[in-house]
């Protein structure tokens, strides 16, 4: 890596990634293999799943995910399609089974743990046993509330994995919110750019003046450095209390918090595709999906203290428009980001200061990748 | 081809095809190469060509067919192209010529057989002759007032290919039928799996429940098995008397009818394009052309007994609007299809015993692109 | 290149290109880096840039440049990219800086001539001097009032490239020409076609009725005949003063023509990309960009005495809806060529006597890319 032809003096130091990590589709086709189809990836919160039936569906490249609960309470994966001619089995991003799941062409229908239970005309089929089509099932695993996948059948170790942040996060609470509302972007640029922006303030002065006058970017410490996690708190300006339109809270801070940290946001990437950000008064995730080398998926979700959304009390939109706005300032610049790295100019350069997390980010990817 | 990997019960016995046959373009190319560019396609009915100079343009990747009645009333086809600078001579779906071919872009004119009669400033070239550059003939035959097409010089026999179904339609008189209607749809699915959508009636209770009021899916039989011509008839419900949104005909059933058909409709696939659905009072077809591995393009058309349209006596919407509606949704499932198989956990699965079309289909298409 | 089987009579006279340089992506692949990316491209008209500050940004595939007028009076093009973290500097198509080139991710300031003035944080970083990261220049060069960009850093002679028509536009006095407007239109053809439809009027008769009252296509002569220019002009008919819709002058005559010139209108090709057409009271001007194969972004420009424009006492409209109608039915008739030329029956063709600079532009095209 250099900076430029008639300088050495930069090289080794940490800088950003060669243009092909952002434009070659034989790369993103390695983080397909590599991470996405083969890391615990991020598909949700259980509050999504309100009754026994209710499904919701994630798409992964090729790989379709129907996630639902089941009876006694507990939430599985399926990969999305019939055994029988392999369609699709639901195709809305989520809904819920009256008590099957039933395949809408043949009718082949599965209990909600997977198992085939009807197979209309088979039995006429020599040696054909249901037992022998179930659903193939999806590795799934929860962690604070969070709903994670594995689309790698050789699984890896979930628990070892998130072992560093044990109960880093436990003052949230955030298995016990419920989510108030989720919006949907597509973004034309790199997943990376995404994680990237994410990972620094250094841009909020020009990009976004109204968050800006809630926290300083200066106001702000890292307590995650390396590795799969990372992150770290800002603090609030004077008389501010979170992030919202108002600079108020929205509604009651989550009860189970200290005083400490009532007075900042914290701002966590968990590698590959979650963006955890803790509020006073609520929870804003983001979930990330490759779609090529220059489009991202976004879902953004809002979490509220048990009761809160359902109260009708309080005005949630202070926090959800804000960061629908503040989310699009982002995609925005990173969509240029994109644009500009295009470039046969575009050379890796040094990182400042402020971008400490975008250089273990960086590193911490180029390890899985090139695994 | 296996089912599951703990069981070989179902090993050898008749199941789908494998997934790359959906999705790998190196297979749609060879489709292109030893089926649609090969093999006869039909393109349109007689009926669609009312006077001399009537055209059609047929387009079938890289290629377009430009079909024109001659002042004799035959039917002849060239490449759609001028031969100056190779522009396309009509780009509109249908149209009539006045007296000549002509393209619009330097005025180079051919007669209704391709013969160049006029090339503007060329006669100063030495040793140009008209008779060099007549339009490019594509070989045409008919069959049952269907015209075909070959886009291969090195034609294959079309008689003995059509023999086994000498005389099979022979009651409906189809080259006598007129045009009353056509409705194009363009689908995101393989164009194989519009054909084995259309090739059993298992699907009908779930996905056309008004189709399944006018025939039961067990209520029929098959009478052609194998090679290229697949399908057999359904008997009407008690009361019914055609594929109708009332159930009964539309208009007059075709005169030449005998007592048998009058209670039956009869579906049958002519390899690789040609759907064709006979009713009491009407015949419907459907042309395909495969546009990618996941796109198709579709043109339906609906004919009549002579003099039905023209007189405007009948309300034949009652016909026309019930498959359009039909048809939407046998697509909506085809496309679930589709997205269902591009998973990686997608494998060849038995046929059931209400399937026998499709494993015949797959066998006979296997054959073809293998050749 | 042969144009018939049966044939070899026309064998080595001169003829169309072969399919492949319409069609083929490696090809495509190949013109832009030994062409569009090699050769000086046209880049717009310097009196498009009023102030010291305006800037008009310029695609080319990967690339962008951003061109501004400095506080001197000179202007600069620049890689369209902060030397940071790569980001697209500027977006939008034309406008006005206010002092410096400010990156709008993290605000690092560059002075007009491009050098890096500031870059928050980076003081910390050991060793960053902003002397090591100024803007990439773009080799930039000024003919008759047309800015000319290079896009490889081994910069061609410049001057040698122009010397064969040195003075020949003098009459016009282009460079003291100001823009009155500009038109972008995006075409599903090959590029090439473009440039070979403007270099004939044998088409003239069919596509362009109005224009052919305006001046006959047969009453015109070329005086540039091989090489990277290529053209000549077209007299005009009796009454007709300029190509307008009344067929009158818009405007006062651009006052240093002479006598001679007041009666023709000049067509001129500029290899690769500038389309020059001289009219008594205007010039017009077309760009063409490629995108692929089959796609190709063209610019449209219309030039006037100075103070014409801003006197707002003419009506330029009837200059400039004239060309855009025109335009549009040139557009039109190079995409059906792209469609016919896709054909495997398409075969090079003889050219005919009206069709002597297409093959010229063809010769010399064919040295270029095969260099």
């Amino acid at each position: 890596m250099e900076y430029k032809k008639t300088s050495d003096t930069y090289i080794s130091r940490s800088s950003t990634l060669e243009r092909d990590y952002y434009t070659k589709k034989s790369i993103f086709k390695k983080e397909y293999k590599n991470i996405f189809q083969n890391d615990w990836i991020c598909a949700g919160h259980i509050s999504e799943f309100s009754q026994s039936g209710s499904f919701k569906v994630i798409n992964n490249s090729n790989e379709s995910a129907l996630i639902t609960k089941d009876n006694d309470g507990s939430i599985n994966a399926f990969y999305n399609l019939c055994r029988h001619r392999g369609t699709r089995i639901k195709d809305e991003p989520c809904g819920k089974f009256k008590n099957n799941i039933r395949c809408n062409y043949h009718g082949w229908s599965y209990d909600l743990k997977g198992e085939l239970i009807s197979a209309p005309h088979m039995n006429k089929v020599e040696g054909f046993k249901n037992n022998d089509f179930p659903l193939h099932q999806i590795p799934l695993k929860i962690w604070e509330g969070f709903i994670f996948l594995n689309f790698n059948d050789e699984v890896n170790d979930f628990d070892n994995f998130f072992k560093p942040i044990q109960n880093k996060f436990r003052l949230w609470n955030i298995a016990n919110l419920e989510i108030g509302n989720t919006i949907k972007y597509q973004i034309k640029c790199n997943w990376k750019l995404i994680i990237q922006n994410y990972s620094e303030c250094y841009h909020c002065p020009i990009i976004h003046p109204r968050l800006s006058a809630i926290h300083n970017y200066l106001g702000g410490h890292n307590d995650l450095f390396s590795g799969p996690f990372l992150g770290g708190y800002m603090e609030f300006s004077d008389n501010k209390e979170s992030i919202t339109s108002s600079g108020n809270l929205c509604c009651p801070p989550i009860s189970t918090l200290n005083e400490d940290s009532l007075n900042k946001v914290y701002y966590y990437s968990i590698f590959p595709n979650l963006l955890l950000s803790l509020h006073p008064d609520y929870v804003m995730y983001h979930l990330i999906t490759p779609l090529k080398t220059d489009k991202t998926l976004i879902s953004c979700g809002w979490l509220f203290s048990e009761g809160v959304v359902s109260s009708n009390k309080y005005d949630l939109s202070e926090a959800i428009n804000f960061w629908d706005q503040t989310n699009k300032e982002d995609w925005y610049i990173s969509e240029q980001s994109q644009l500009g790295i295009n470039s046969k100019k575009y050379q890796p350069s040094p990182y400042s200061t402020q971008e400490s997390l975008l250089a273990a980010f960086d590193r911490y990817y180029l390890k899985r990748i090139n695994k």
